[in-house]
């Protein structure tokens, strides 16, 4: 759409952040209830939509000009759209995650500071062709009490309108519910105009490929929460139980070689007595091995592994602080003294001992939702649940207070905290 | 300096944060308390360099190039000088930052959670004409592990070189002390290699007026901490206690006109019946007051106030959502209720109640030390204590543990919050 018409568009949602920023949990869980049973009941037509992405689709499918992932991603059958209803339920269920009560000081007599933490405001969601993301997505911000702007992938187009109408649909339904915290759009032109909005919108959380978030991150003022690369470390010390490091080292290879948190790169200690019986063994699982120094920021997403040895711990911790990605690492080590080290030192989201990689994921921490993963060094990093879509904000009550008296030392502050 | 020599510099910064990272809190205190010593030792030499910088600034000042403002905050004085020195005393006396558990859940038995606060990495301080900013900046990126390159303004060079001099001089007698942490430089160039840095370079803070905070933010993808303006509000409502009105404005407005945190519009409901008296007490405090909707956007720094009659609390948190820059709005009223929706639906860093705006201050909220003051959304908002400056990392311990067997049902999550 034309400039003017996405401001205006921007400006309702500031408008409805501001409305939603006051309402009553019961209101935001009455209508994430609402939209959950609303998708069951027009599932069928949900289905149709997608159909038609899924036949617009498969001639550039067929052609290469689709992946086959995302080919499969784009697809919903009935266990996806039992998760996306169960997800809602999950996240209605969920702690209201705004209006708590963070801390609470007593700067004086009758003069007290409270930090409640409070919604960020208007969110930009750009995502690639996976539909059940936007139900997800709408979920997590009615419960934090943002507003949304949804741009999907033109390849789900159909399924998105279907999805959204449908939720709309509910929000409709329900008592209270400023509309315009829900909005989509389609098109590029509509991705320059959210990057563009500072004004407007407050974070923008890409969920997608490498090159989407690095275009994004390049284009835009406003904070981006997310992550481009995923490359992940496991080291293997002089110390490693040899049957931990195949277990592990395979879990995080091949449980599922596209995910962000499934490792690239294999540290092994010159002075691991089994290194050749874990290179065989990982060759046995159908692990592809790399060595050379060029491999050392790739990320493969598929069953291929780069593999260096080196002849020190600090020699693993300086490889990984400079060619992580900063999402996850793994040492594994019989030496807790090691351990520790290597845990203090990696500077990375997720710093493991002994576990795969692939354990960095909001749902596996216990977060019940998760918006993304975030290698940011800034406001939320790691996975990140519902609390990475909030702030705060400091009340203050007192009773005709002025700074005056403290400046003139007619008054002292005392500053003692308050249980809560 | 040319852009490549600044790369190095910055790399440095970099693998000097890595050692800091994991320097023991004795050695971080040591430090400090080293950095006071030789500051008190060598104050004779700092207020000779700060002397030069007076000179040559005075004739700029006299033929009004350089406001008086700036030239009253260049001077350093036995107070200033025994303020620095106490300051960064009392950073070296608070607690440490970094390694603080945040949450410790064990996910299934033996696979444990920790979620701990850890630093930032490498900060690009720019900031004006102050030379005690460098002192304190040095010490709260010390006391929060993280590296800092600092740009000062030309006005005050002399001072700060012989201040980071000092400073140096001390870390460099700290056993143990990675020097690399600290560095400054000098021109305009280093700003622009500053801000294209985001490689190296995690968090920017710039402190000072708003076009150096507007100028950084439009120049750069390296997330800003700070505030641009200090647009505040006052409503007084209905019920407004007359003289609380007066006090709390008066205070508000005239203690520190220049200052981020004083009031710049006042908002008076048309039914308050003691409007008339509250704007004479305002002029008879030597306010001058504006009536005027352009004035809604300004920023005075002075005496001056704009001031406006709504009709509604509904018009004056609508208001102030509108024009505020979202650092600090108080309402005066002796109604609770309409406090209570005031400071909820108010969407900026501090919402008071019968209070100065004034309050708004990290030593005032009792941090001890503060960076600045952030209207961010995202990371800090509001006064931002050395807290500010950390972001956490994840670890996890287990022992071989891997996500097939959770994905295959063979072992289950139970997310059972530890003590801690």
């Amino acid at each position: 759409m034309e400039e003017d018409k996405f401001i205006e568009l921007a400006q309702r949602a500031k408008a409805a952040s501001k409305k939603i920023a006051t309402l009553p949990v019961g209101v935001k869980n009455t209508a994430l209830l609402n939209i959950a049973k609303n998708l069951k009941d027009n599932k069928d037509k949900i289905f149709e939509a997608n159909q038609r992405d899924l036949e617009e689709a498969k001639p550039l499918a067929e052609a290469g000009e689709l992946s086959q992932s995302t080919y499969n991603r784009l697809k919903l059958d009935e266990n996806k759209m039992r998760d996306m209803v169960q997800g809602i339920i999950d996240i209605s269920n969920l702690e209201d995650p705004v209006g708590k009560t963070l801390l609470k000081r007593q700067l004086d007599d009758g003069l007290i500071l409270t930090k409640v933490s409070c919604p960020i405001g208007v969110l930009g969601i750009i995502f690639e062709a996976r539909p059940d993301v936007i139900s997800q997505i709408s979920a997590l911000a009615i419960k934090s009490s943002n507003a949304v702007i949804l741009k999907g992938g033109k390849e789900s187009i159909n399924t998105n309108k279907e999805i959204m109408r449908v939720i709309q649909e509910a929000l409709d339904n329900t008592m209270n519910f400023p509309k315009d915290v829900l909005t989509q759009v389609f098109t590029r032109e509509d991705v320059a105009n959210m990057l563009s909005q500072d004004k407007y919108i407050d974070l923008i959380i890409p969920r997608g490929g490498n090159n989407l978030v690095k275009f994004i991150k390049a284009n835009t003022k406003i904070p981006v929460l997310g992550h481009a690369d995923g490359i992940c470390h496991i080291f293997a010390d002089e110390s490693a139980d040899l049957e931990k490091a195949k277990r592990i080292i395979i879990d995080a290879k091949t449980q599922y070689p596209s995910a962000c948190n499934s490792v690239e790169t294999v540290l092994i200690h010159k002075d691991f007595k089994y290194s050749s019986e874990l290179l065989e063994a990982l060759k046995d699982a159908g692990i592809e091995l790399v060595d050379k120094p060029e491999s050392w920021h790739k990320e493969y997403s598929d069953k291929i592994l780069s593999y260096k040895f080196v002849s020190s711990l600090e020699e693993a911790i300086e490889h990984i602080n400079t060619y992580s990605s900063g999402h996850t690492e793994s040492i594994i080590t019989e030496d807790e003294k090691n351990a520790k080290i290597f845990m203090n030192a990696v500077d990375s989201a997720g710093v493991y001992h002994n576990v795969s990689t692939r354990f960095a994921d909001g749902f596996r921490y216990g977060f019940g939702a998760e918006v993304g993963i975030s290698t940011n060094k800034t406001h939320a990093r790691g996975p990140v649940g519902l609390d990475g879509l909030t702030i705060y904000k400091y009340n203050l009550e007192g009773n005709g207070d002025i700074v005056k008296d403290y400046v003139e030392g007619v008054k002292h502050f005392h500053h003692k905290n308050l249980g809560g």
